[in-house]
């Protein structure tokens, strides 16, 4: 208490502005802290499995950069991105059917800070923005900074529920529709074709940009691909993504797609807030997916990720007592668990970190705070026999608590 | 203009936030992309000598970090840093007597950013700000993105004049004093010891806080060092600094020093950013300054750096004509020089571009626009070869405009 104490009165001292004192640190990131501890089964992140980091390719690729492009890849360089990796990503989005120039790329640190750049270039205090309910909290985070107000639509199995789309677009008049298309998190839902040819069109009308935030995309391991929101709504949309669940988050290599006039003022925005992305990263990046080597990576997470997810499914079709319905992502990273409506997932926590195992519980992804009892559950960074194991103690933890 | 009218129309249908169309990209970088032009003597940048990048020391360092940290050094991490790298930086300010653990440390993705994050944390529309007249173009264009006002001090060859510091304070109550107390960019001036006590009383008697950005206080080459602000200062003092200028701005990794309720908040801010720096460009570093290579790569930039500046104000004695003035640093990247009132180092520009030859004209680094006679020359990016031809050009145009 007394740091809290000190806090307020240096702070008051200092008139650090207010809305900056409220900002909530993400609630994902101090349950990743407890989680962290030896022994603790992690349902909790959104990591992507260690195990299967490129470690040994990674070591030439950084070496092969250093010999080829020497001082280059160290110096500083332009704020929008190094030109060889926007041209590789510019032809990566066409072969996706999204025309594409480096001109419509800009690299950012992490898919965060395009997000980040999206809400500062566009957010006034009390803007509203549209998002999937639940959605993103780092989006939250990001757009909580400018003191957004949410208009949140409901989802099913297709995604966004397109009546409510057009009725709060009609009553709030958001700066954007803020979307996680492709095995959202945190529900790992995909939006079908007919729902995205339904925003697109409702979007266009309203002449409302629909930010598309894609890390998954790319990590479909069932069915069948679903076209491109971008594909369907050209300049309509900004898409954004990242090498963090394909290669590595520890790069922080992310970039948008957008058109090159926004792509212009995204470009200065970011300028003032890092100057660029690390060259040396973004170098590798390119030389990565310019080799060949992010498409084999792709190719060899995609099953391990699959039996991962196959084995999550199948041990909770066996401990989860009934009453408890999950949904069955066919890519990413995360899956999501509605427990009856009189439990707390957010209470049963302390007692799932006492049995070891942690996940994250569903009321910070709500923007207006419900869905008490919903959980997340990240199959990617756990073991197969860690996946066992936890999810048999929170189907005993559940059952106990029915 | 056809691209003009399109920006305007999506724009205005997109309601992006007004100050941010506004927002001008950093004329330093518009300069540097035209004095990129092969054949170009450049001194427009503020660009390390590529030539003194440790190129093979740090292929065998990333190796190193690759083999020994493996999946850790790309996955996620702490959004305030990792924990040697902040535990290295802390025992280097406790040997400069800052008391320093690594809860004081934040570590950032260039020291652009930790600017960015204070402007972010302390800031809301139409506040004050104390700097340096003429200051860092980087910061006024961070701060601009939150409408910052200013209030500027004079400078003599100590740094800011103290009358006027307690003057703008009483008059304008800035949130905080924004200083580049060593090798100031862009003058090169460096505040004397006693300025910096009179600095830190003032502030401390108005509980105004002091970031002192110190990119370049590690490369003296000439003179005695002046105790850091931050020694002097304790908690009224947040430091900035970075790698950008020892070892690679490529890496993109600076820090702050602070008080460690500050350092809370000021990591929440961040965190919604990006959530976190490059964790392999962390590790890096890490290694370099743990294995006593940054120590080494300093005590190799220092002589070339003092050539490269000897060689610049010789050619200056030799060739620029009576009337002109300018700074004689003792450390850092750049000078300052002083054209007769009635020239315009602005309009001057395109006649030099002709002549092949680079520079930044100085108004851009005035909070109120002025000083159109004044020009900042970089020394450290251009060859001994290039320095004397490029000055020689110079020193002819200006004769011709006297």
């Amino acid at each position: 208490m007394l740091i809290e104490q000190e806090d307020k009165v240096r702070t008051e001292l200092w008139r650090v502005s207010q809305h900056m004192l409220e900002l909530k640190s993400s609630i994902i990131r101090e349950i990743l802290k407890i989680s962290s501890q030896p022994g603790v089964i992690s349902f909790a992140g959104g990591l992507p499995a260690p195990e299967l980091f490129p470690v040994e390719e990674l070591k030439e690729v950084a070496a092969h950069v250093l010999d080829t492009y020497g001082p280059n890849c160290l110096q500083y360089s332009v704020s929008r991105g190094i030109v060889p990796l926007r041209e590789e990503l510019a032809q990566r989005a066409e072969k996706i059917g999204i025309p594409t120039t480096p001109n419509n790329i800009l690299i950012c640190s992490g898919a965060q800070q395009a997000i980040e750049v999206i809400g500062r270039t566009f957010l006034e205090p009390g803007d509203y923005i549209l998002t999937e309910n639940p959605t993103y909290v780092g989006a939250l985070q990001a757009f909580n900074c400018y003191q957004a107000r949410y208009a949140p639509v409901e989802m099913d199995e297709e995604g966004m529920i397109m009546d409510q789309v057009a009725e709060q677009i009609e009553r709030y008049k958001p700066k954007l529709v803020y979307t996680v298309t492709n095995f959202q998190n945190p529900t790992g839902i995909t939006m079908s074709l007919k729902r995205r040819e339904q925003l697109v069109e409702i979007c266009s009308n309203f002449n409302t940009p629909i930010v598309d935030d894609n890390p998954y995309g790319q990590i479909r391991f069932d069915g069948e691909e679903v076209r491109d929101i971008k594909a369907i709504g050209g300049d309509q949309v900004i898409s954004l993504s990242t090498f963090s669940k394909t290669l590595a988050p520890g790069l922080r290599i992310g970039w948008m797609n957008g058109a090159e006039d926004m792509i212009a003022i995204f470009e200065k925005v970011k300028q003032s807030t890092d100057l660029h992305t690390s060259t040396f990263s973004q170098f590798i990046c390119y030389e990565f997916v310019h080799q060949g080597k992010l498409d084999r990576q792709i190719e060899r997470i995609k099953p391990d990720y699959r039996r991962k997810r196959d084995t999550m499914l199948q041990a909770m079709r066996d401990v989860f007592p009934e009453g408890i319905k999950w949904t069955e992502p066919e890519g990413g990273l995360f899956l999501w668990v509605e427990l009856p409506k009189h439990m707390s997932a957010k209470d049963l926590l302390p007692k799932a970190i006492d049995l070891k195992v942690a996940y994250v519980y569903g009321q910070p992804f709500f923007p207006k705070g419900d869905g008490e009892n919903t959980l997340r559950l990240n199959f990617s960074n756990a073991t197969l026999e860690g996946i066992v194991e936890g999810i048999t103690r929170l189907g005993k933890l559940f059952a106990e608590n029915m």
